[in-house]
């Protein structure tokens, strides 16, 4: 894994990096985490996706010795030694104890901040998904690296030669394995609430900004799979892709009846960030 | 950590063992375990611990280059060179990759073997739980260590200074954070079945042969909170600590009106292991 890393104090090159044994995300998937898209020093919706993490920290009362500008200077410092350009930035918090015990009382906590190269390009294809049962926990809104049954749906959508799975429970889709899911029907977006059964997405957010901004109404609400098949475009929003309009779904062809519309607003998510490159990357 | 640890081909003191972090545990929770007694060179109930790890293994596609008998084979080799002579054998097999994707498709995998000084004691007195939401994923039956809602409901309970915590899906009384659970109620034993909402226990297969020799009558089928509270005897199950009656749930007194069927139930299930050490412990 080609990068750079800084761990608990101390930088290392990724490639060859360990973790002590006393690290619970190792026995228990005890951390949360976040994903960035970085440009030199500067880390894009840096403030979104720090005040999530601290969400999550508290919600799993995980107490960081650092603040939120604190971190923030530690994650540009990262990347600046890193000398790396354009990059992923992933960052996770576990905790951590001499003993493998279920409880999290008395436990320390350790920090890692990793940066690799990475460019975010625009979307020209349409993707395709497979459906998969979501078999997930109920605290999907929380960040975390319990993250198996994403694995086993990613997998699948692997084998079937599909970029991503799009998770069901029962009739409900919530999400996909590793992004948020929406679908315009008669010029209407809807997307799942950000209840625990989704992740808020930054990505899905700027969405739903976009959709302002393109006069787009929409509608935080649960749609079901055949209302997926049958709407004009499904779009799948990540940190790491932006926005993506989908194409084929188990096979099937899907979407295409709102192509302008669904392609401005992928537009969007891509410029928005493409105008935060620009301004950053002197490197 | 004080015990010793066979990691990938080598032999480590278990403090300050350090692992890749292209372990896919750190990132995804994407590795199953299985916890054994160990006394001298000999696994207690070997067989059928193994067994269920190769069917986890198989369930989740991981390949492991060790068939069952060379696998018991390393685990006795380890506890012989860790020189411990009662232990806790931990196992984990994890997959590996140098990215992080969430697929598993094209990975390598690991092998980690900790032994550490562990007694099983009788258990004397009865222990208590607090109740807590099941909101675990729908693979319960597979020992992953996605286990961040049992570490949850676990750090309740530590926090309500009650020894474990019982779980339910809706009214329905599932396992505990780390142990199965089963009550008596008119000389009869009820315990969920072993499908995917809770892992198939080992000493849970014990103490159903302990009612068929007791003459105790059960049945595995799905019992309520409500059940649960009002039952004659509450018995939890576990590999670590064999079986123990439950003396209160939040607090409430509960059990106490079938003692004797209770505690035969429970000695059997210590005493089968007491004959294994006496076979066993000659070190």
């Amino acid at each position: 894994m080609s990068g750079f890393a800084y761990y608990n104090g101390e930088f290392y090159p990724l490639d060859g990096l360990s973790i002590p044994i006393t690290n619970r995300a190792f026995y228990f998937g005890d951390a949360v985490y976040e994903v960035f898209l970085g440009v030199g020093e500067a880390v894009y919706q840096c403030e979104e996706h720090i005040s999530r993490l601290f969400s999550n920290l508290r919600k799993l009362s995980i107490p960081l010795l650092y603040n939120k500008e604190e971190i923030t200077a530690l994650i540009s410092h990262t990347m600046k030694k890193s000398g790396i350009g354009e990059s992923l930035v992933y960052l996770q918090v576990s905790r951590c104890a001499k003993e493998r015990r279920h409880s999290a009382l008395n436990t320390a906590h350790d920090l890692l901040i990793t940066v690799s190269p990475y460019s975010l390009k625009p979307s020209e294809e349409r993707i395709s998904l497979i459906t998969h049962d979501d078999l997930r926990y109920y605290y999907c809104d929380i960040k975390t690296v319990n993250l198996l049954p994403s694995v086993i749906a990613s997998t699948e959508a692997e084998k079937a030669k599909a970029d991503e799975a799009v998770l069901h429970r029962g009739d409900t889709v919530t999400e996909c394995a590793h992004s948020n899911i929406a679908i315009l029907k008669g010029n209407r977006l809807l997307t799942h609430p950000a209840n625990n059964l989704i992740l808020p997405g930054i990505t899905r957010k700027n969405l739903l900004k976009a959709c302002v901004k393109e006069r787009v109404p929409f509608e935080e609400r649960p749609f079901t799979v055949s209302e997926m098949m049958e709407a004009d475009e499904i779009i799948v929003t990540s940190t790491t892709r932006a926005g993506r309009l989908v194409g084929k779904i188990d096979g099937k062809s899907v979407g295409g009846r709102a192509t302008d519309c669904g392609e401005s607003l992928c537009k969007i998510l891509y410029e928005q960030f493409a105008q935060f490159k620009q301004q950053n990357l002197t490197l």
